[in-house]
């Protein structure tokens, strides 16, 4: 069995892992995270550092990167939090520059967010330093986001994902992390994934033609009370305000995209409801406390031990 | 005696602090904190993880907590210095879904700056971990600033609060940091506050409601020249460009809101002039070699020393 | 001989080393830390503290200067990476109560950028910490940027500055690192410097008097074409966006100020190309692979043991 995945040791989109990595090596190197986690810790990375580069605003995943290096007992020589605003970006310099440049220091991992698609690719180029994409853009992926849902999944259904059946809603032609779901999924059998949304927010061709390759399942429709019933998962996008694409959520007579109280109530007492955050108001907040929500809880924690597995496994394999 | 505050663990609002725990723990474990300074830190707070969150700029504040996590031996594990124009603000999250995800990576202590005044209140809601209120807003309310203010007053003056009279000057309806430390001279006796600003920038009711129940004489006036020579301490409030109000300090036709060497001259030589900084011309530049101006030196010590110590009494009492 | 440069332990401007210091202590001690370098660091600094203060965004500089802490066992204990648009800036705090402030906090270094001339000068008057001026502006100056171009001509001159023919190309008259490598240069012997610009954004007059005082032959022309095959370096300066002035490099009818296949052909065999980055289009990007471009390599590496150098110097002399 490969202990490594393809594009190694960069980890650019979700296309790389193979089903055969994801059970075999990722998702009990998660476990293992968990309890270094409860163990407040280990010294796994000690003296290893990471620069974590954001070109686009995002506290909570730049803080579940830098959590999960420092609980390796790494540190974070660098960190930018918007280094689109000045520096390389607003002065004009390619990322490429930029990259080679970071590479002179020898850092042992850099943490990437672009504000454009090829961000994370073009990056890992010309790196040989790993590259870790927390999310590009336009439309983009979010892989270790997708590594997250999948973990998430996985622990909730018994370490079962064959044969899920996930709505997958909102805006889905502008979310990075239902494509990166969408494609990871593929790696798996019998899945059938509803995409609920506007129509001027579809799932891109890019994503269905794969899942087409991948004999994945999928239905479009746009009231998310035709299938909420019979789903394992509701994964809820965020909505793009940056992408000026908004949903008015509380007019139903174009569809129903929405997470309330009403369709928690036609879902299946074991299924499970998903968020990448942050939140403006696609899922109610009456919604937080049901115990088959998992966007404030399980979903976060899977994230601090995605980063950590990843990181340890290719800083100190 | 009570080793704990009101509301403990977590630190919100000036009210909290009964005058026990300020005179019995707060202000002995300041003095045992400048020592640790001066030894160049101690490793009390090894292996701890402080989160600093600002969502409103403050080079100074934010340093001064960091800082004091450093001195102790603790370490910051991620620091953002505008929260607001990115991430979770602008995307829209409240911020309780916020303050519930970084629960989730167990830091020992997260410093909130936000730029609403329930801010740091709605974070304590929600936290299981430590909340310091590193300044909120509209009006808000500042209480590590006050409790750094009460140090000052009390190292200078000999151990003694009692008795004071202090005019606090300039804009005291957006000053949260007047606001703040009115509340914890309410715990003393004999306290006379005079107040003194335009009219439209007057101290707003509830903190004078409040004085009215704590028995603390305060007076509202124009002119500084009126109180200068028979104060204890004048603290001059900072100009809040930010909320639209600003006071011309030269035109003294409508009233006296400046400390220059004409205020100093008419001052008691053992009286107190502080700041909160930042400072615009609130209090002209060669007032600052003055023997009684603190606010470069005692106030910024008293400020790390504060720190120190809510850090040590929460994290490892 | 000398063992400190004027102003120590200060690093303003460029004219503050001697010949001595330079050849004497600073670039035998650059060895020393390349050699730190590739040990993966040293504990030398271990337990001192910097504070980065950026008012002017640069994610390269900023990098340089905390990963050399960093390589040197210190720590970084206050960044800030845009401190002009927030706190004491914005709010209109001088720069001069700022750095008396951090001063309280007993830091080891303070490493700042600030957005005019004479800010890393004013801090220095008012700082008993160490001040390294990471760059000021209008036009001002940039000392590490002068010392690491130093070191990379040094080390591939095989150790000799003295009869240095260099061309300097573009915005020289914006330029902070043009003017503090013509001050640094002014040093040594028989130099020949050509500024090729066009005529709005020629080389100050101040910088050129300083030449005339130190012997320096300098020459002033628009076409790099004409000296190109006689350089021993070219120093494309960086395009001045923020500055207003830009010149279309591609319109050679009233000039030739990029450096192209066209430039490099002409060049010698062991000339140096050089650049301080971030770059927009002054140097095509198919000339990075010559062996002649140093500009992602040798000043970067040079950039991080300059640092590494001037912080072991001063704080563990």
């Amino acid at each position: 069995m490969s202990k490594h995945f393809e594009g190694w040791p960069h980890v650019i989109y979700a296309q790389q892992f193979s089903r055969e990595w994801l059970e075999g090596e990722f998702l009990p190197l998660t476990d293992e995270m968990e309890t270094v986690f409860h163990n407040r810790g280990c010294e796994a990375l000690r003296g290893m550092r990471m620069v974590s580069l954001f070109y686009q605003p995002s506290t909570r995943t730049r803080m579940s990167h830098e959590f999960a290096m420092d609980y390796l007992g790494g540190r974070v020589v660098f960190s930018s939090e918007n280094a689109r605003e000045f520096s390389s970006g607003s002065k004009g310099e390619t990322l490429r520059d930029t990259i080679q440049v970071i590479n002179r220091y020898h850092p042992d991992v850099i943490v990437i967010r672009y504000d454009r698609q090829i961000g994370a690719e073009l990056a890992a180029e010309v790196s040989n330093v790993p590259i870790l994409n927390a999310g590009d853009r336009d439309p983009g992926q979010h892989p270790t986001q997708a590594l997250l849902d999948l973990r998430t999944l996985f622990k909730r259904r018994g370490g079962v994902i064959d044969g899920l059946k996930i709505a997958m809603v909102g805006d889905l032609k502008n979310g990075r992390t239902v494509r990166s779901l969408s494609y990871l999924l593929g790696k798996f059998n019998d899945i059938e994934i509803y995409y609920v949304s506007p129509p001027d927010t579809q799932m891109k061709d890019d994503v269905k033609e794969y899942l087409g390759r991948h004999k994945v399942r999928f239905t479009e429709l746009t009231d998310l009370r035709d299938v909420a019933e019979v789903m394992d998962a509701i994964y809820q996008a965020r909505t793009q305000k940056e992408c000026g694409t908004v949903i008015d959520r509380n007019d139903h007579s174009k569809g129903y995209y929405i997470v309330d109280k009403a369709i928690v109530q036609m879902m299946k007492v074991n299924s499970i409801i998903m968020h990448p955050l942050p939140r403006v108001d696609e899922i109610t907040v009456d919604v937080d406390g049901d115990p088959r929500a998992v966007y404030l809880t399980e979903q976060i924690d899977s994230g601090l031990f995605t980063r950590m597995a990843l990181l340890k496994m290719i800083l100190a394999p």
